[in-house]
């Protein structure tokens, strides 16, 4: 547990308090103290029981994982749930976690059990320079959102290239290949889930951006709707990608049953040119005594003539059909 | 028919009143009577109507099954129906069963046909501690919804392993196999069916919890909405499956064309290389007298020879259409 | 066109008045007028806009068929089209039936070109107990539509046996089948006619059971909220049947595409082995004079034996890709 | 340019005014007059301009075609576009046409480039009765909105027609068609236009019928309702069509499918039963010198015996497979 | 950066001011003053902060590109981005640009980083005519809007020809074709992306033109809702090529899966005819020593006889199947 403490008109913020001291800062209105609980202990619970007398419901949530996002009013505080994201590396996954906190008039509560990025990023601004502190607890969640919800652009970005990625695969690769349905069902899964929590947590910076709760200056407003655009915009865009990705399935089935198309078309050309002249040939391989033509000179040489004529007849069939002989329209229609 | 009265104060609750003691525990304000009514009997309706003076449409609407989940305020109490399910053993099926109940200003009525592990784990709780009941019938009601609430989750936690399970086999399984399909089937009633009650409960839910209704005190609306959340999270998982069976039936269908795409190209390519082959040995099959090759001295080597050119001429044209000899490039993608 | 009569506190109701006493009879407003005409004349019409002066535009729509479910508010009287629906036997369709009706102060009026079940079976409870008509206008219209709609939930059940029937058959028949489809494509259409019809028969009752008219008594509201509670199950039921129809249509794709991968996977191990089995005999049965193979003592025997080799070598490498022998899995998965 | 002038409590109207009269005429409250103008000129366009001064955006609108209908109230008057339908000669497109219009406290303009059967129709009905135009403007554009909304019906008529025709010939026609699908494909994109336009001009109506305009007299308010409820049947029509087009794709789709099932059942029963015993013929005609068999008195009958084995053992194993002689169970299901 | 300024009652524009000047020509009430950054430098940002005191937030979007359309109110001004479109030659594919804005009482800030032709085209108007100035800033933002927006019909036409043209080729094209897929993938992101933009932008133009902001004068209000018309015409048509470019998809699929039952057809008729005489030929090329058959006189001649046969009665077959000889039907039902 870190106690950030900023004292108004301060330019520069305190830090390494006891979780004892607790009570008397947050009691000073002249305090903006901000709590950051990381893999927090039994003790953090209670110091939100105790010290902030928070709502045991809120409490309760918060230690609790697998939560959905949600804000909720209470007299004195705002409690919300939102959830930030990580790439697995080597993985085309991505992982959410949960960043239980609360707001209230000078104070901020964060509480996680996995580190946050975000977080740590803040923590060096506020260090750095007490500018964000000095506009109060409100922007300073302001801060922590805005840090957060950026780390969604990435994930975004990724499912963008994957999907190019597998569209490329999909007309390129020469064989029927499952391999690539498992990565599009597994692209589906994680952009639903995508959708799934964006969605959740657009209503929660909806509810914060619009002026629902006092505890959020007007003047910082704009600064929420900030981080609810950057958030609609992931989920636009997640939502564009579901759209895409149920047309890649469509698209791979429709590549494999042109290649299938193919595949049958020369079994059938060869077995249909194939087999007459098969025909022809087992005919006089027959071994009736009285076969007229055995005997004529020229037979064997007249047969395999009339075996060319049938080629010909057949491919001259097939190509009036359409079936082969076309590369040259290809050629042309790709020079278009 | 179980009646269970705590008195305002009191450390502890009394049981196993008869009957006929209702109207007087109920006329009581300093007691909050709950009579459980499992496996009802006909003097029991007669109570609803003569004792608590019950609307008759909703006395008619408890005793009969098959109803959809509902609240409806009258001046006095609240009638509700809510739905519980029970995981049928050895399947993947789940039933649903109706619990009817009435909460008043100082009683709550429960009726139902089945029994309800939720009910009877409340009746425990009450027992070791008054706590519960000491809050209020509109707390006892909140109790014994969210018990019934928390057994949705193994439902839903059921249906995301039935869709693991099927998606792994899907991809091993090597046959078409419409024993998948029934599966599937199955799993799509089951989440429809389950989406549909839990749509309806979550209305049920959210008026309760969202401060309609006065016999709910507002102190207990934060532990209604709890409920209404986990629920909506159970809607929410459910909304996700359907999306992702719909996907299973797309998937199951992409990989069944592409095994059959496997399977026409192992026929095209023995048939495209024998044929030829069959051909030219049935030539020299032919009786003809005067066939000259025949007569060489090599001819019948030749001929060998010949065949083994033309299958070599074969396997070149379909490897450079990529139909085999590609496992590297497989391979090589499993890799990367 | 019968006239019933039911004059307030009186314990039966009179019947078999003349057309021309309607316009006293109605006049009274101690007495409670139920008009019903089926089949109706001229002469009828003429009543509704005579004694009744009811709006030209109502009468209009009554007289004509094919409008849709409404209900339309007029300073003395309310204006409603409902939909009946009628089993047509030896057959899975339904017929729906237009119901054209007023509401007054002291009268119902019911006109229809069609007999309704509902209507004649109301008529038999007035006639045993006056006790509906007792209540008021509005409860004999409560009656009437009560008994129409409960009608709905036979077609509904229909359905269900009609989709689990289709379903078994997709499963069960061994062959491709137009005629299933042409049933599904049935049941669509019935159940697309079922949604419209209820949905714009749910608005209609949501109207009338909301308290949007003061035609229609508070204290009567529970009852028609029954009626409309009825009818959206009907609804949601439909509902639910579209999603399930449009699933069997693809399960039953699926089905047919497997069974053609499981045709295609014969004929492929059929040709592929027999093929090369056949080449071989052809290669010995050609005709050259110098093949040495043909003089060996044993050369039939070997060639046998060698095709046998060929034979057990495609057989090992389709049991190896899946394709054969693997009837015990499928017993082994059917057993689980 | 045509001009109708009713007098008040006239009972004609008057025809043949030049444009030069009709600022005195419109000026004057106890005349009704509607201009209309088809194919307008410049001449007209000036009109617009100069006796009425019409805002120049809708004057601009009315000269162009291709506007969306809408209807947009001015203080004086009020501005609408609407399209009619005309169903095209020798086929199954519908094409649409522009009114625009103005509607005032004593007048009705309408302006269109291409003549309309429903203008053609009410301008016949003012001149043998001046009843309609005695109820005032409001309700003469309602007779001319309700005759050129009756003309949509046919059209929708047409698309059933076209559906039921298109369903008959996929399960009629024996050969996989594309021609079938050019059809669906129009059907669909007609449909799609005729969606699209009524949704449009279904919130023109919603707005004039629901009393949104004072212009319109509450009075004649119904009978705008009720061209809504028309154009609302044609537009509900047209979405159920859009989900039956749907289907027959899928139907159509599935009934090929069917039918290569059959045909590949066909080509893999003939090739598996053949192909082994032309094996058998193959090896028997092989020239080797010691094959034993061929010296055998019945070798050739007992062969002969052995392929009817071969065929018949193959012919049972496709019978048990349920491929072939199932035509007795097709009769029996056909026959329930 | 270009600053026009058109003084209250003049009837030209003055140009050519440089940036020192603005905080004057602001200042002063009679003018209107339009700043146009393109292709902005750092001074311009400056500008922006310095001269006109927009909030940061609004600088920090404007200097960023990638946002998305929004309109944003402050006190004095409103911040808008809206996106215009331009076709890239040699493709079917379009790119966005995007317009950063401010509008207030008397001054128009546009900032782009693309040059615009719509913009260019309004200047080329204010130089030579200064209505449109006179009638106050909101009506030369009008101006700009109308221009931008027109420049999307050309992409909206453009997506009908290449739909058309994909139709075309889909049902002419006689091979299963990617190339068409591709088409039809990329043609499908197109339109998607359209569909985002300008659903968006329909917002921010809806906002401005239903009287949400007092800069907007109600007089011009008209002419906003003009090019909201405009939009949503785009906007419906994308949504309608949404539709049609999906059953693209589903026709190309079924062309593909028509033409492969075509191929298996041509396959199984040949070779089910074909297999079984080759059979017979086979069976009298057996070298067995007694048979009969191969010594009779004219046994060749009744074998040739019975080929004959076996081919006509399988040609029945066929025929009677529907699979062959089905031309008449075709060219029947083409001319119909």
């Amino acid at each position: 547990m870190e106690i950030f403490v900023y004292q108004k008109g301060a330019d520069h913020i305190d830090e390494g308090f006891q979780a004892e001291k607790l009570p008397e800062l947050v009691a000073n209105p002249e305090n903006l103290v901000w709590v950051d609980m990381e893999s927090p202990s039994k003790g953090d619970e209670n110091i939100l029981a105790d010290v902030f007398h928070f709502h045991p419901l809120t409490i309760e949530d918060a230690v609790m994982t697998r939560n959905q996002p949600k804000v909720e009013a209470f007299p004195d505080y705002l409690f919300f749930i939102v959830h930030g994201v990580k790439v697995e590396t080597n993985s085309r996954n991505f992982a959410t976690k949960e960043l239980d906190g609360y707001l209230g008039k000078n104070f901020v509560v964060t509480y996680h059990h996995e580190n946050f990025l975000s977080i740590d990023k803040v923590k060096r601004q506020i260090r750095s320079s007490a500018f964000v502190c000095g506009r109060g607890a409100d922007y300073l969640l302001h801060q922590i959102l805005d840090e957060l919800i950026d780390l969604y652009l990435p994930i975004v970005d990724d499912f963008d290239d994957a999907i190019n990625d597998i569209e490329e695969r999909i007309f390129q690769s020469k064989n029927a290949n499952n391999e690539i349905l498992e990565e599009i069902l597994n692209l589906k899964r994680n952009v639903a889930r995508l959708r799934r929590i964006t969605s959740k947590q657009l209503q929660v910076l909806y509810q914060i951006s619009h002026g629902e709760f006092p505890l959020v200056e007007d003047a910082h407003l704009p600064f929420f709707r900030d981080v609810y655009d950057h958030l609609q915009r992931v989920s636009d865009l997640a939502e564009s990608y579901r759209d895409l990705i149920g047309g890649l399935l469509d698209i791979q089935f429709s590549v494999v049953s042109n290649r299938t198309n193919e595949i049958v078309k020369v079994l059938t050309i060869f077995s249909a040119i194939i087999l007459p002249l098969s025909l022809i040939a087992g005919i006089y391989g027959m071994n009736f005594e009285n076969m007229p033509e055995l005997k004529t000179r020229n037979g064997y040489f007249f047969t395999l003539g009339f075996m060319l004529l049938v080629t010909i007849a057949l491919l001259v069939y097939f190509w009036r059909k359409g079936w082969i002989f076309e590369k040259d329209d290809d050629e042309k229609s790709e020079r278009k």
